[in-house]
């Protein structure tokens, strides 16, 4: 049980945060659900410089528990909540940009939270404070920007309800915001979510020590209820594989800690230190106030409304999931996704393999691919003036002595890249001369991006890929293209009818199961679909199951034989013509290749080309 | 929100159980963690008659919140918990079945726990009530068995609890039970499943209102913690899927419930009726002693230890799981099923799809599946005498005036026997004709156990499936045959080296993406393989790809085409040969067939037969 104690929060004493800098707004705050507050404070914690043309700043949004202290200012500092991610050459690179880092309103780490003085009354204001939402956090949030001269940031980041802050930032202040990060979260919560937050204010609201929320002037406020709500959340952040891993060994050895919950089991000392703890550092009624933003929070409860929010903002977008998260399951960050596409605005995805549950965002396990795909996200956000917008005060921050331009991205050669697919160059040289000049293209399983990028290059301004592999998809935001996770075989439906021009399945029909699906997507979704595949009636292979009795291999050269090959389907030209006929599919040209001759074939294609492609339409 | 409030609970007033009888035994009940009852009432209800040969008795155990009342006993009757699956023509039909549900040990509904008086001190025992197992529980019912004159059940069944206490009886009192029905349990809990059970019961040991469980005299319990830990206890009992379709819609209209939680959303007014309900009918000092008898219970927590146990076991075993069960997994029903396995013990086991979560097995929209296996289960069940066993003491129940000898159950032709794959015929003869006389005999992708009940006809004592699709599981158990639900893909590594004579694999290793596991696993797993599959090189179809220049299509008779088909490999009889020869293995009988002829192939197989079936070994 060596690491049972190991927390995932950054857990510290309730001391003040030593870098935390402090601005007061003395213009009241109307809040959202009404109400209002006479003034508000807002603490902060800041990184790096800001450079001369005030265009490097990314804002960071915390979490329930979160506070302005990301991560560390020296080695002697105390760990930050994000500190695998924020700092000197870490994706989130303090070198080159400025991070901005504010406790959020309701909070209880030095911004105005239910525990802050009403200057009206000269008393705590408990449960006078508000109903806030996460929209008037992000107001808060928007005038320390203000404050800061920023006029549009290069970026917004966070994870759970600072996602939910990031989606606000994106959609109500769309001229603020180049580039939006959202982190495991959602439009709404499942009701499952919503469901565990209303069990947790139960046990703090009826604990007897609540005293109506009017405790700081007693003894103690209500630490049993919120310790159990605490515990019951930190089950929510963590998988069942991890807690599997931590604690199933072992599961009669509890660590020996000093507190008044049951420690029988393992499993319940540590979350009875963690609740304990907690306790130590965070106000009951901030939790409460949190927890209802959070549950508030509401894009809109479907694909329709959702996409009329997301329609409003018009910065670059990448969302992460995190696969063994069930608090805000993978599904949600989907919807979001698919709304954005739905609203043609340009969104990166990628549902990161994990075993970490929720946590897995603040944790170091998948910072190689999460991490990475922030690091590359950002460099290529291109942080353009707003023409319509004026900041309202001028700016107070210290410029960086030198502004450097930032240096365009090293793209590192994909392992991918000269993978078995070399051979696909001919392929790709007649898929480029198939696409008319300036059309736009969806790539389904694009790989590591070549042809995009080959298409980017030539000038067309609207590409996008799909692809299920991880790596791939890195490798893809690293050249600065937009690409989203999907499963082929789940089919297309997040994508408008006629959305692109064309839209090209290029040696991947053969891999995928259901087939006539896909082709009906792609020419719904695209004018033209162009269409590679494999040959099963070439010559070679014609001759291999008539004269040696051998089932036609497809890229045997690399191996692939009937047992191992990653192909399940296998067609040739004059099937997939049948099947044209069948379904009602326009074939409006057709290439037919000798890859090993490297050259067009013209005569019998049937027999005498390895790879056709095909232009089809409806 | 119409339904909002159907509870899956039987949620009725305290008043005492009209049908329930009383046993009490009056010689001490010593417990398994020390500590004694000087005496113990069992409450409990009948249904159904014993026969002639009392070998007709179906014990059913309840999960944490139920009681004796499993079903009506008439249409004026207060619903059971179980009334979906028990009553006349019912699943555990009560005109064949005599069935004994008793409320178990520590409960507050009649049967000694907690709130009854301790016959020392005229109180009730409250917190001296001793800490108490499953097999404490077990030990309960097993004299209220003994007392009713009952040597050997037909059938011991339960979900969650009830299923820990179903594994008990199977394991600690094997000559006592004929069929274990286990569903929607485990051999532990997962740490994650623990960890709530453990938040729940500190919510009501730190509520002010527990007295250190001497509440019994005081005004009220701790409803509140009571209730914290219901509401939690109730998200875990529903999946994700079914709370979105429960409360999405609606999110803020919660129904007017008079309660003192919160009720801002529909989920909080739900969950807070739930919790005020359950405090009216249950007592906290229960719910902590079953609660901890769930947590305590713990069979092994390696594959070896678990299977140690179960050998002790010597009944036939059904067990199944609910896709959407995360508080009981399905990975953890498959655990169990691998250790019976590994231990050579007759088991069947489907993970029945649902979106029901762990409640799914008290609802009814499963019950055509779960409810038809468990009919089928118990009505080839046979409850033959236990000779070195003797009751001591006589029967007491009454028997019923003419008992029938249970009728041979009729299994309907199942469609998938008349489906497309009635060409197999020819095919499965030839299987029958390569397997010795009373071979043991494992057949993968068994579908609705055609081929293995022709062999226990024949006199094969030891026969067993695996399969994929539900229906054909169902069917399996119909026919009295043991299946497993798996997937192949994911190998037999629940099956130990050499467990079975012979294993088939007919007409699926061109189904299977993973060939050389599964043929591997199979020669691991048998002495001998026999593998049929189809031919690609059979001359048809060399001349469909070399005259006509179109891809080999298997079974094109059926409609299968490229696109459609379900086999994702396609081999030649040579193909195959080479592919033996790389692994190692050896080819011992080779049978060609050509299905269309209906006659085997003496003369170049790979080019005259459209079916191949090969005895191999390692």
């Amino acid at each position: 049980m060596g690491d049972v104690f190991e927390s995932t929060d950054s857990v510290r004493t309730a001391r003040p945060l030593k870098y935390a800098q402090h601005a007061t707004f003395h213009e009241p705050l109307e809040l959202e659900l009404g109400g209002r507050l006479p003034e508000v404070t807002v603490a902060f914690e800041t990184y790096g410089r800001l450079n001369a043309r005030r265009d490097n700043a990314v804002l960071i949004c915390h979490a329930l528990s979160g506070d302005s202290h990301v991560a560390r200012h020296d080695a002697d500092d105390d760990p930050g909540w994000w500190d695998v991610l924020v700092g000197p050459g870490k994706p989130i690179d303090t070198d080159r940009y400025f991070v901005i880092s504010p406790n959020c309103l309701g909070g209880c780490r030095g911004t105005t939270g239910p525990d802050s003085l009403n200057p009206t009354t000269g008393q705590p204001y408990a449960t006078d404070f508000p109903v806030v939402t996460v929209g008037d956090i992000v107001d808060v949030q928007r005038r320390l920007v203000d404050h800061l001269g920023i006029k549009r940031l290069r970026a917004v980041i966070g994870g759970s309800l600072g996602g939910h802050m990031t989606l606000t930032w994106a959609t109500r202040l769309p001229e603020r915001v180049a580039g939006a990060i959202a982190v495991a979260t959602s439009a709404r919560l499942t009701s499952q979510a919503l469901a565990f937050d209303v069990v947790g204010r139960n046990a703090i609201l009826r604990d007897p020590a609540y005293h109506e929320g009017r405790y700081y002037d007693q003894d103690h406020g209500p630490n049993v209820g919120l310790a159990i709500a605490r515990m019951l959340g930190h089950i929510t952040y963590l998988s069942r594989e991890s807690m599997m891993q931590k604690f199933d060994a072992e599961r009669l050895k509890p660590r020996n800690v000093r507190t008044q919950f049951e420690t029988k089991f393992a499993v319940g000392s540590y979350l009875a230190y963690q609740a304990d703890r907690f306790g130590e550092r965070f106000d009951a009624n901030s939790y409460l106030t949190l927890s209802m933003a959070i549950d508030l929070f509401d894009l809109g409860d479907t694909p329709e409304k959702l996409t009329a929010v997301l329609e409003q903002s018009s910065c670059r977008w990448l969302l992460m999931s995190f696969t063994s998260d069930w608090l805000f399951p993978p599904f949600q960050s989907r919807e979001i996704v698919n709304a954005l596409i739905a609203s043609g605005r340009p969104v990166s995805y990628c549902n990161v393999e994990s075993d970490c549950g929720h946590d897995a965002f603040l944790l170091p396990n998948q910072i190689g691919v999460y991490g990475e795909l922030i690091r590359a996200f950002l460099a290529n956000l291109v942080n353009g003036d707003c023409p319509n917008f004026r900041l309202s005060e001028n700016g107070t921050v210290p410029l960086a002595a030198s502004a450097t331009p930032p240096s365009p991205l090293q793209v590192p050669t994909s392992p991918a890249d000269t993978s078995i697919f070399q051979h696909r160059r001919l392929d790709y040289d007649t898929i480029l001369d198939l696409i008319p000049p300036g059309a736009s293209v969806l790539d389904l399983g694009c790989g590591t991006g070549e042809l995009l990028a080959r298409l980017r290059d030539r000038g067309h301004r609207q590409v996008m890929g799909i692809e299920w592999d991880e790596q791939a998809i890195v490798a893809c935001v690293r050249r600065g293209l937009d690409v989203v996770q999907t499963d082929l075989n789940k089919g297309l439906a997040a994508f408008a009818d006629g959305q692109f021009d064309i839209v090209v399945l290029s040696q991947t029909l053969q891999a995928v199961l259901d087939a006539p699906r896909v082709l009906h997507d792609m020419l719904r979704v695209g004018r033209r679909g162009i269409v590679s595949f494999p040959n099963v009636a070439y010559r070679k292979m014609r001759a291999e199951l008539a004269q040696q009795g051998r089932a036609p291999r497809v890229h045997a050269e690399y191996g692939f034989q009937w047992h191992n090959t990653p192909y399940v389907r296998s067609l040739s030209i004059s099937d997939f013509e049948e099947f044209c006929r069948q379904q009602g599919f326009k074939i409006c040209q057709q290439v037919a290749l000798d890859t090993e001759a490297n050259a067009p074939v013209h005569n019998d294609p049937n027999l005498n080309a390895d790879v056709a492609v095909m232009v089809l339409s409806m």
